[in-house]
Order: structure tokens, then sequence, then C-alpha cells
């Protein structure tokens, strides 16, 4: 492999270990919020850390699942869960989720490439690509309210978060429409997403209500 | 194709447009209902029409999904989405509930029908077909009480829903077992569970109460 | 088959009905609480008995599932469910709730073998088939608790469950790299998870609670 290229895997890995963290902390707070126990907290950093992209592989029928390839992955977000439980105390939680928003950030738009790219190297069509690339960015978090017995915060805060997700698979699959490279449509896709949440944040940007 | 034919496939496909198009819109009531955003709307509205049919491909391991193969439905029910936002208001809300009980009623026997005839067809034993075609027409509504946090209406209101379902795939194993053609048993399928439901919210029966 | 063999295999089949038994009538006993229907009795007794086994099947791509191959096993799911509605009555829930207490401990010594085991088999790396071990035993109860609209249970009680499930996977694992033969190894696993369990009940044992 050329160095180039070596860094930027390097880079890449890092980048989705770093947004893999981010959820499954996201897990870990509202599983502290719940006052749960161990099993709890650990259910719901992975459910949270790793639900997405497993429903995902899930309903494309993809094989061997991406945390038994990569298994680091899941001893990762197990230290996690144990460092949290030993070093996590009530004062640490509002700083970890205003820290965690940048990676979180990260993460939606690296997930939705991740999605929209596999969907469509299989060959699905546009609106099912679509909706893998939302379902991967998302749906982590939608099973970690779930469990947690909480209305899916995404599905109801208005805030912009599954639409910047939408917005990047347009992009990928407009640039793969233009038979761009793939890493092109999946850099555009995680451009777009990860801008737009980020301006989402910074700008306090906030979905039109519902007139009902 | 005969002429015959192929006025029965257009009204088939015509039917169950309804019907999915009836399951989505109890799914954006219930968004509505709790406040949701145009995310939460877009996402109940997905899997209250296609939850239950997408669980029971799942189990049976068939690919591709149906809403892979007839994108016109998501397409439908996207669109669907969007006009509800834009057009629907408080005073609708109690209209098109009523609106949507008799293809919600049509909808609960076309999609019992398929899921226990692809259940049939690919060999399952009769307790499991029966299980799939109640899954592929209670799940939608199952999964949207879920996402939307509330137990499953249709898990504890004592009205016949599941129950008419049941009584549908009992009369398709019947006449499957008296190996009369595939269409003559989804047929009485379809006839059986929404006749039942039909009279069930005529004559407002409901189911034993429990003693307990 | 030698005798000895056949009663080994009638023996264990007669612990694994008990054991579901068990979870059905845990599941039941929480429909009844929230005061479901004949259909959310059958529902949640169904998943919580077969949820967690299908949950890893899908999870390892396993077909046909077992209760599709051992179709007595949902005959006798539903027949329990009916005697429940005709015979059970208040005065029983706190009796039959006490009563499941044993079973369901060899319940969860049976699930995480059989979950260990296949997942092991099928050449997973260990903390996958640890996974698998733990979800085959837990997510029956989890998904009960989940279709009930509560936060799951053994999540956040911190009574031992989960961990007696997790002792005795690494019991299995550690078994199968010395290379003991599989029955040796899953008989080690249930005796680990059920003493574990027991005593965690007698003793009453609880979890560290989380400094947060």
């Amino acid at each position: 492999m050329e160095p180039l290229q070596w860094w930027g895997s390097v880079a890449l890995t890092a980048l989705e270990l770093l947004a893999t963290a981010a959820f499954a902390l996201s897990g870990i707070i509202e599983a502290a919020r719940k006052r749960m126990d161990v099993v709890g907290v650990c259910v719901v950093a992975f459910l949270t850390a790793f639900g997405g992209g497993t429903l995902r592989d899930l309903l494309l029928d993809q094989r061997p699942f991406f945390w038994v390839r990569e298994q680091y992955a899941l001893a990762g977000v197990f230290l996690l869960c144990l460092a949290a439980l030993l070093f996590m105390r009530r004062r640490h939680v509002a700083i970890t989720e205003r820290m965690i928003e940048w990676p979180d950030a990260i993460g939606l738009g690296l997930f939705c490439a991740s999605g929209v790219h596999q969907a469509h190297l299989l060959g699905m069509p546009p609106m099912v690509s679509i909706m893998m690339g939302v379902v991967t960015a998302v749906f982590g978090g939608v099973l970690r309210d779930m469990i947690c017995n909480e209305i899916p915060a995404t599905l109801r805060n208005h805030r912009p978060y599954a639409v910047c997700a939408f917005a990047g698979t347009l992009a990928y699959l407009l640039l793969a429409a233009l038979e761009a490279p793939a890493w092109v449509a999946m850099s555009a896709c995680v451009a777009v997403a990860t801008t737009l949440r980020a301006l989402a944040m910074l700008r306090h940007w906030s979905l039109p209500a519902w007139k009902i």
C-alpha cells in the first residue's frame, strides 16, 4: 500500500472508532439517566453503537456483521462501558454530552456514507439506498430510546439529524450517477451530512413545526 | 395476459395500494398525536405500512423485500407523508381515522393472505403459516405503537383484529388442504378476515375479558 | 441409540420444555398485569419464550428457526396461553411467579449454553459467542418488557441474571479452548449459569450500584 493510502486508511479507522465511541457514550449516558445497572449500561451502549449498522446488514442480508469482522470495536465499547462505570460521575454527564456532539456529527456522516454505499454496491434502487444510509445513521439512537422506554428523540425534537443524513445520501447518489469514483461520492456524503449537522448545531436550526 | 386476468391484477394492485395507504395513514395519525416532526412522521408511516411484511420476509428469509421489488409503494408512502404534513390539520384527524377503517380492514385481509400464502408455498408447517399470516397483518401496527411508546393497542383493546386474521389463515389452510387452487384459498382468506373485521366494527364485538 | 443416551435426550427435552414454559408463563403474567386481551397474552408469551432464540438465529443467519423444527414447543406455548386464560385468577399470579423462578433459572442456563455452543460451532470469535449466549438467555425477557412498555427489568434491577449467563459462557469457552468434548462444555455452562442464578436468588445478591 502507498504511504498516503496507508495514512488515509489509518485516519478513517481512527474516525470510525471515535464515532463509534461517541454513539456508545450517548447510550451510556441515557442508561445512566434511567439508573440502569452494569448490564443495562452495556446493552444500551452496544445497541446504540452497533444497532444501526446491524439493522442495515440484516435488511441487506450481509454477513458477517461488521462487528464480527472488526472485533476490536466490540472490545472497545466493552472497555468504554467499564471505564464509564468506574470513573463517570454525575458531574461528568453534561460535559461528556457536549464533548460527544462533534464526534457524533462525524459518526452521522460516516455511518450514513457506509449505509448508502453498501446498498448502492448491491445494486439497490435509489430510494432503498437512501433509506439504508439514513437507517444506518439514526437507528442506533432510535433503538437506544426504544429500549429506554422513550419516544425516540430524533423523531420528535425538530432538530435536523436524520435530515442531514438524507441530504448526504442524495449527494452520494448524485455523484454516483455522474460516475464519480466511490471514494469521492462517499467523501461528499460525509462532508454534506456532517457539515449540515454542524451548522444545525451551531445555528440552532430547527425543522418546521407541523401545523396540527 | 387475458383481459379478465389483467383487470384482476390491476384491481388487486389498487386494493394493495389502498391498504398500504390506510396503514401508512394510521401511522401518520399516531405520529401526529405524539407531536413528532417530519422525520418521525415518515419513520412511523413506513414502519406501519411495511413493518409487518418486512418482519415476515425476515423470518422466512425472503429477499428482496417486497418494498425493494415494488418501489412505487415506497414512493407512494413518502408522498403521502409529505401531503399529510402540508395539508393535514387537527380537524382532519378524526375524519381520516374513520375513513381509513374500511381500507384498513381490506388491508388486514390482504396482508394476512399474503403472509400465510408465502409461508405455505415455502413448505412451512401449519402453525408457522398461521403465525406468518397474523404477523404480516398486525405487526406493522404493533411496531407503530412500540416506537410511539405505547402498549400496542391490538394487544389489549379487546377488539377482534388479530383474531380475524387468525380465522382467515385457518380458511386458507383448510382450502389448501382440500387442494383448492391458490387464488381460491387466498380469496377465502381475505373474505373471511375482512368480513369478520367488518362485522366486528359494525356490531361492536369485543373479545371476552380475562377474569384476572 | 444407547438406553443411557436415550434417557439423556429425553431428560434434556423435558428440561427444555419446562424452561420454555417458565419463560412463556413470565410473559403471560406480565401481559395479565397490563390487562391485555387474549391476543396480547399469546403475543407476549410467544415473544418471551422464543424471542431470545429467534434473535440469535437471525443474527447468526441460522434457518429454519428452532420453533419451525420443533413445532410441539409452539403448540405447547399456545395451549399454555389457553390454559392460563381459562384457569388463571389473580390469586394465582404471585404463586406462579414464585414457582417459575427455578425452571426460569434452568432455562437461563440451557438457553445460554445453546447460544454460545451454536455460535462457537459456526466459528464465531469468542466475544461474539459470549454475546450470543447472553442474547439467547435474556432477550426474550427484554422483548417482553419492551412490548409491555417497560424499561427491561433485567437492565436495571441490579439482580444478577445476564451476568450469570455471561459467567456460563466463559466456562463454556474455557473448556472448549481446553478441547473438552461439546457436552462437557455445555454442561459446565448450564451448571455455572444456573448455580450462580440460584445462589443469587437464595442469598439476595445484587450488582454493585453505580455511583452516578
